[in-house]
């Protein structure tokens, strides 16, 4: 597919947006005081982002295939040898796109987040909004990233090759279901960014906005789940070259 | 589609009411004493109003498009500019539709909610018919359900465009998953309400109803409920304008 | 479709036999000592019978159409006036698989129910098999099984009006689906029967198998199980009929 | 379909290794220190597991057709008569990708498997690896691998007869989530192998890895998983073939 720029930029915008605001707002939802739903647990964090792929990849899909993931986009473009020149629209666009849905998730939880005004919440505000390893060790880390977006992008990868699948337009239902499992599965070391847009943006946005004893933004650690990712999308389109 | 106003009201009135019978439903499957669901978490009132929107939207869908949501119903006329003539028949079907399922949920739990006659339940029992906000803030509250209703409506009008989606009848599960999402991530400060049928029809019942020590109906909240998601059911149907 | 008796008998058996081994399998996974899924929650118990109806539906399809309830089966038969004669041989199928369902889960966690003969299990072994309400009340348990009884049989006639859902083969996905919802948001009284078969054959098992200190059958309960969903299914295919 | 030994073995060593990356990572996540899944149910057990099918089976499904378990490629062969010949590459490349799974997941936890240097974790790390059972009696352990393999393999030849499942690309979903009815249904006494690769492959691992307080590998009760679930694969092809 030929897809304009345009397209592309405002789709992976919104869809980003979208992915990004369900997934902060479900570790808001799990972590924050005066939350319906704080301590609700692993299984809702993992549905929660896995049904933010979908909200988000289905809506973007129309106008940019819905990547919303620079992983992803380069993955596919590993994979193709194609659309090289597209790349860097795709990654703009999932940038300012992870940054507007981690203000949108601030938004919801608005009050909640101004509460810590005067008591501590459970967890650190930067775990809202970005990874935080539960072991900090660099070169384990990476690897858990690399591995997890291995086990994101070649399955990706395949399920075009699937007879029907596309076809039916549910393709992307098991694209989310997938990110599920890599949740439920994966994520107990660093949090699963899987995704380098998904945590920097929001690292972005933490780092800017004005929340109440917000803690650290981390930097030291924010090239981890940049780097891992790219590294396991490129990995897992060269895996699938050798294999399909 | 030009539907009869017959088929709608009827079958806004039958899908309105199966989605409040399981939502009404597994909020008080949670709450109530004597219930074999009492405290079994979030996980399960996300899954469970999700479960009601797959249940009354592809039972209302042959004959109205299953709307069951004055937010879409104005979002989708805001987005094609057409029937708007067919908006009050919507949602008037959709407001009876919701007081009936209340009345049925009651019936459902009729034992359980008598228990109150004797002793305190969990929580009042207006939660378990409309939406109470965790932080009472109109500001912040209407912004969440702004918010919350866009992340339906957009979606919901995008995936129309989603090649197959419809034809192989699985958009609407998708919705159903979506909706499951939202509460996970979106429904910690304010329980949302994202369809003023919702909340209002049940609201009036728990008003009229003779359930034992049942407190107040906070008829002072019920404005933001309503305004909160038609708001965002006219601006997601903007957004979609703008960006498609 | 005119399947032959033959085929429906075999059908329902394996379906039914499915649904019970999963169903009582589920029951037995969250209630015995030394279950690795003991106390696993009501998500986990409504789950697990939801995809038995997949597992077990999907596999009698081919054969019998699926009905596994005979709920369902009088609700079609009410619906289209048409088949009355097979429904005999469908009910027969019904309730002989799900006797032979309940045998084989007590099989699966033999040794777990041998572990009643020393000390108690957390609840009697007949809520394993069959229904026990909550709040022991013959009209308002009766009521409840209705209500949801209309709430599984009028939503699965109104999915075979949607274009594409059993060309694509996911109607019975939606119906297990909507089951798991059933239970979820409906369960909480009496435990949702919502099919003769499911209740009956299993009780009839729980009778007969030399289960130490099983406690009582309660044959006094068994009738609201077979009666609430034998009217909850005619009452479903009425307003179907009547609405659509 | 005639398809190629080599894309045979390839496409379920990278199957079945995807499989086993989720399987034995969800159960790493589940059990050990430091892990932000920490006990965190067995509604996350059965997920996992049956979103690592979902993950493997359709990555493997355009090379080799999806088995990812010997039991199903018995089965199948069973049912068929067919493609004997092909059977071994498939269960070579089942094993040596349980194998290249179970090294994965060990590496995406690799931190907190070294924390065993110092301290308990809350399990022996072998039922991270391998499945053990609840109360340790070969024949009743048999038993329920039987019939668990048996509610696998039949309705996953019967699923291959329901009109548009497999056109649509639905099917493998189907089939996952039938996988996580059985975990929660029926995986209370064993752990439910169903998959002799499942088992076979992650024990020889645990066998050899360097992992600190390991404990054993328990190799009398490896033959249980191995055998119960290849009589199941044949019996649920015998029972198909019966019925259909």
């Amino acid at each position: 597919m030929n897809l304009p720029s345009s397209d592309i930029f405002i789709g992976e915008i919104i869809g980003t947006a979208i992915l990004i605001l369900f997934g902060a707002g479900v570790n808001a939802a799990i972590t924050l005081n005066r939350s319906k739903a704080q301590n609700a647990g692993w299984i809702v964090i993992a549905f929660g982002w896995g049904f933010g792929v979908l909200a988000g990849a289905y809506t973007a899909a129309p106008l940019s295939g819905g990547h919303i993931n620079p992983a992803v986009t380069v993955g596919i473009a590993t994979q193709t040898g194609e659309n090289w020149d597209k790349v860097p629209v795709y990654i703009a666009g999932q940038i300012v796109g992870a940054m507007l849905g981690a203000v949108l998730a601030w938004l919801v939880y608005y009050s909640q987040f101004a509460l810590n005004r005067d008591k501590d919440i459970s967890m650190p505000t930067l775990g809202i909004f970005s990874t935080i390893p539960e072991i900090r060790s660099p070169v384990a880390n990476l690897v858990t990233e690399i591995i997890a977006t291995v086990a994101l992008v070649l399955p990706v990868l395949a399920f075009g090759l699937t007879r029907g699948l596309g076809e039916s337009g549910t393709a992307l239902l098991i694209v989310a279901l997938l990110v599920v499992g890599i949740g439920l599965s994966l994520g107990g070391p660093t949090g699963y960014a899987i995704n380098p847009a998904r945590d920097l943006g929001p690292r972005i946005v933490h780092t800017l906005l004005p929340i109440p004893n917000k803690g650290t933004s981390d930097w030291g650690y924010s090239w981890v789940p940049v780097v891992g990712p790219i590294i396991g999308g490129v990995l897992g389109a060269l895996i699938y070259n050798l294999a399909f």
